[in-house]
């Protein structure tokens, strides 16, 4: 009943809708904001060199200089994307440093960035078909900053590789291994207990932890389960699969959060300013195994 | 001289250009707010369906949870818009429990979301050609989640529509009075004497009542008007037709809102936060007839 | 090493590209927000009357009615976007008043909005090739509001620019030294001296100050420079490219903006909380002349 999407990507499987997608996608992911004009600069490079591309937004919310919270962000949303897809996406502290600027395809879709983590989890996901340096300068702009890369080679990439320019030609070809990974601290699950985290909180409140619904196929089936929040002396038992059930107005409950994850929320209300939880904080799922 | 556009939309008449409306629009309205990528993960799962759509955002700044703040802002929108186009709008406290999916055609629109009173002014302005419930499998994701059906069902039904499916295939056809809507509380006027409230206060800090321009072509050249906020023992007389007119950077004024209501407003200056005025307060317009 | 982009702007040079550009780009930059659908509203506008325009957003986010900011964010921007490109820009205090609502063609762009000095630093910088009042109801919406021009006579003009309307149409030729400007208060360079001022702090904290690059192409080879900010009792000496270079965490140094100026950053940290800087402080620049 409460299964994750991620799994499972969607694809257009008529050939014909297929042939239709003349159209390029470009997403972007950054940290810049949108106040300054940074994102708007980018896209008016790639509308210079692939006039006709769909460019779209994931975020650029992500928090100043944040790595590890744009690699999560991007994992919940690159599934989503039509095949062929190429996502730009720039939280890249290192920038004017000594750090690659790479492009791969892995699965079915392109990613153009910082080799910094950003993609560590597509990384984990995905077969990497090929990854590249982003070296060769007919593909960056003419002048390059020491310190907006996303302007001057990352957009310029991304819009030559929508232009159809093949990987090989951006720079040299890197090895899947000698690309930069966060460590992810995947929970595992041992009998019925995961140690966690809180590892997001979304614009409503609600607080995702770090537990895949895969590793949990039984949240909604076993007799009990428990989430303890040994730091605010919290135990949750109720469980609601969707937001307007039964549980009272101030009652916190686990659910099946829409990236894929155990979530913890509060009907019609801000979990994270009521329960007082943040980022990082330890959970522990309790499942009585039947 | 100040005159709502409400009543007057605008129309694309010249008959080639219509002829080049290939590009299907389709218009996001949401509580989602930006960071999350909940509403890139929706234009990524367009993209897959109908890749040569334009893609506009309304608002995603919704009050979280507030459909009569969605319904009425989705109001002073879709009028704008060109014939044919597609507004997907997810404000939807009841995802996943039994409120109805559904999509419309409204006078020269679509509008596509949750059956939860968010199209209100648009079923009380607009005939209803058609209504459906979205039920048919084969125009949502293959999985359906129980917390973002924005996702999985509303975003594939706007972009299965926008690629011309009949709305007739997308489920059963409900009768329009059979929507749910909102008590919308629309001001009468009796003699020059109008009760009214607070609906909005914009980005500039201006406040709109829920008294539509329509109900008083006189508010400019009648002798005498009156606006009286009880809460705040505040009377209003000066009335100016724009912004930066003779009143004082101090003194509040009323005005004929874009929106196609009356607001109040400071010159150069946030009205709501200078009176110190919210919405829902009551106000009472008084117009000395000649 | 560290070169300002702002002297050489990227052209898509190769013909056969160019010739694809058969997209036409109106870039938006406005003090609306993103909350209100006022955005949204002109793009829905603009979608009914050029279908397949690329919109892309530069900013929503200037300062309510500060024509200033507007003007330089636009500076750092408009020669990234292709040549033909439409800027259509609303900061526009003195809407429904009687300052001029105009358009015009600058280097390789048009710029569309109020005639209040938004357009001050373009004109600074490029040619001007033809401008012209928006006088042509042809080119308007049916019905003009007095307090949303963006929509009623803006976004249609921008629209048909884009549609290939060419500019004479729309009014009346304005000489260019006719067209209002902003003191833009430049600085000078009067030996290794120059006096400015903070102009603009970005999403990340950085101050960038009114001191352009290409007043100072010894910023990083000069055997010493200092910036003194007096009115914070401060002297930074430090110069460094990039962000990730040798500076501790708490020290501030200059570098070269990416908008083209010199800058004060902090590694890893937000340079104006941590000095207590704002914009409009006097800075100083002293560069010892080897």
């Amino acid at each position: 009943m409460t299964q994750s999407n991620r799994e499972e990507p969607f694809r257009v499987t008529n050939a014909s809708e297929r042939a239709a997608v003349r159209q390029p996608v470009i997403a972007l992911m950054t940290d810049f904001g949108l106040r300054d004009g940074f994102v708007g600069i980018m896209k008016g490079v790639i509308a210079g060199i692939v006039p006709h591309a769909q460019l779209i937004d994931i975020s650029h919310d992500i928090a100043p200089q944040n790595v590890a919270a744009g690699a999560w962000l991007l994992s919940t949303a690159y599934r989503y994307f039509p095949a062929g897809s190429i996502f730009l996406c720039v939280v890249d502290p290192g920038v004017g440093s000594q750090r690659r600027a790479i492009a791969l395809e892995a699965g079915d879709w392109f990613f153009v960035g910082p080799d910094n983590g950003l993609f560590s989890y597509v990384l984990a996901e995905q077969p990497v078909r090929q990854a590249v340096a982003l070296e060769n300068p007919a593909y960056r702009l003419p002048v390059v900053s020491t310190t907006f890369h996303g302007r001057d080679i990352f957009a310029p990439a991304a819009a030559h590789l929508a232009r159809g320019v093949p990987l090989a030609d951006f720079g040299t070809i890197l090895e899947p291994h000698a690309l930069q990974r966060l460590a992810l601290n995947l929970p595992r699950r041992e009998g019925g207990r995961i140690e966690a985290s809180v590892i997001y909180i979304d614009h409503f409140g609600n607080l995702v932890t770090s537990i895949p619904l895969t590793l949990v196929p039984d949240l909604f089936t076993a007799p009990r389960v428990r989430l303890l929040v040994p730091q605010h002396n919290l135990t949750i038992e109720r469980r609601q699969p969707f937001f307007a059930g039964e549980a009272g107005e101030d009652e916190p409950f686990v659910y099946s959060d829409s990236a894929g994850y155990v979530g913890i929320a509060i009907r019609n209300g801000n979990a994270a300013a009521r329960l007082g939880m943040s980022v990082g904080e330890a959970v522990t799922l309790v499942i009585e195994e039947s």
